[in-house]
């Protein structure tokens, strides 16, 4: 275990916000942004001075349906040029790509002729290899790049540690701490946290951050994350993310103490627009289900068709899952 | 610094649960709770295996009218026996006192005549010999008594090491950390965990947690403090309490592994009495007002009435705010 880095009344130039509302809150509604929803999150993150936005998937059109998705789960270049014309700010624009859902030698042209600084490539630590042949594919087209390795709560710690060995023998310049079933407790993640530190530091690299708020650990997990020493954090607005969402950015934007932050635009962003979005019908959040998903370790599909159907029989569901497991 | 009590997998029987629903959840419709809820919750602590719950507060009938409040604002020793009768359980019952808001030495009767087995006296550090006076003549009537000591994250540290100092040195039983504000970030509750710890075991006393939800920190705040010795810990069912809200009881008998411990009861009290509580307009639960309170160390009143008010306009309050600290 190292030190704590930083502390409670300054702030660490390392640290980089990432605005994921695009990418993960459009797991809530199929992608399907309001073009002027878009627009106002873009001028948002410029004026509350966060680092990073991420558009959505670069997702394979041989895969999924066009029709069956909001544009969002593609990202093509023009559509993102039609936000952001030249993007002639300080803010980085990034898109994911899932390893084994994208077609990425496609789809992924020359980082000269793209808007997009950074590709953020997702994998499960069985897909290693496809994993860094993506990003040994967008380094050398010219991007940043960062890797998102997904699920670990549900891996062996031996597992872990090999993923982590191959990809800092990479060119990534990123790796990702990501909690997909909200299941880490402080106490575990902290763990993970400074075992990521390490290695990633050994090498020049920085360690991000991806926390879940199934049980309502995802502002606790991320600020613990960052005193271990991780400097790129995840966070979406108002938490809006796949069932019980992420890390609020209103709450890293209060939290953190860089002067360059700014938390009156993301303020009234969230007085407009994310309050239009849940009036739309869109659902995310800490609820009993993701609560007993995140507790049992596992994905949170059983919580998010169970509120789909918008049941309320928590024990049965507790008793299901119990029934699942043993 | 003291090392972790306590791991992931098994179970500390110095560990007892506390159900503060009508209590902290009294201040959110007035102690205006239906007898049936009150029966329902007390059945289902006992089922849970919760060890203790508490009733309400014994509040001053010359200071507080009966008319606007419900019964258990007051705790009249026949109110909860027409619930509990003679109380042959398991399960501990509690009243909370706060100190110049009751006249103890009226209201509260010997103990051999009461059904109740615990007072709490809550107290600001500014109130210290009203504190201790009560605690005396509680512990004389012979109760086990607590002193919770609130709204910490305003005072001084000298002044908490102080009234830390003169709480040990009484016939208090359990000295509960308690963040009012909502205000404490981990580090600053693990450092707070481990100073009274370490001077309530010098005594052979123990310490009790008691956390809001404003920054979304109260399960966390909560579990970090258990291991760090803390022993008691207050709860509420979905969280119920002023403002933004306490632990969530269902989220601790889900982390707690003592196999007393039955989370199906808990969930259909949820399914069906914290549903109709919120459908009768009971408004609690992390909101951005509450993180703005939080994030200020501030007392939640501002964000109580801008929710009452039904207010949106969230940078309006951060300006307020901002203005009111300079």
């Amino acid at each position: 275990m190292a030190a704590q880095k930083g502390d409670l009344l300054s702030y660490r130039p390392d640290i980089k916000l990432l605005d994921a509302t695009i990418r993960d809150g459009g797991l809530v509604n199929d992608f399907r942004f309001s073009d002027e929803f878009v627009k106002a999150l873009y001028e948002t993150n410029v004026k509350s001075g966060i680092e990073y936005m991420e558009f959505g998937y670069k997702a394979s059109k041989e895969l999924f349906k066009k029709e069956d998705f909001g544009k969002w789960k593609f990202c093509d270049e023009e559509d993102i040029r039609a936000v952001v014309g030249e993007n002639n700010t300080d803010l980085k624009l990034t898109v994911m790509a899932d390893v084994g859902r994208c077609d990425f030698r496609k789809d992924i042209i020359p980082k000269k002729d793209s808007v997009i600084d950074t590709i953020r490539i997702a994998t499960y630590t069985h897909q290693m290899p496809g994993a860094l042949e993506m990003i040994e594919y967008c380094h050398e087209l010219g991007y940043e790049t960062t890797v998102n390795i997904m699920a670990i709560s549900a891996n062996r710690e031996e597992d872990i540690s090999k993923a982590l060995e191959l990809v800092c023998a990479s060119p990534v310049d990123v790796i990702y701490l990501v909690d997909s079933y909200g299941s880490l407790y402080p106490e575990q993640l902290r763990k993970l946290a400074y075992e990521y530190c390490n290695a990633a530091e050994a090498v020049g690299k920085k360690v991000g951050i991806h926390m879940h708020n199934n049980q309502q650990l995802a502002f606790a997990n991320t600020i613990e994350g960052i005193a271990c020493g991780a400097s790129y954090v995840d966070a979406t607005m108002s938490g809006m993310g796949r069932g019980a969402g992420n890390c609020f950015m209103e709450q890293m934007l209060s939290f953190l103490k860089n002067p360059n932050y700014k938390l009156t635009p993301t303020l009234k962003f969230i007085e407009k627009y994310i309050a239009e979005e849940k009036a739309k019908g869109s659902v995310w959040g800490y609820d009993v289900p993701y609560m007993l998903t995140g507790a049992f370790n596992r994905h949170p599909r059983a919580a998010i068709a169970f509120i789909k159907e918008q049941k309320t029989d928590y024990s049965g569901l507790y008793q299901d899952l119990l029934y699942e497991i043993s």
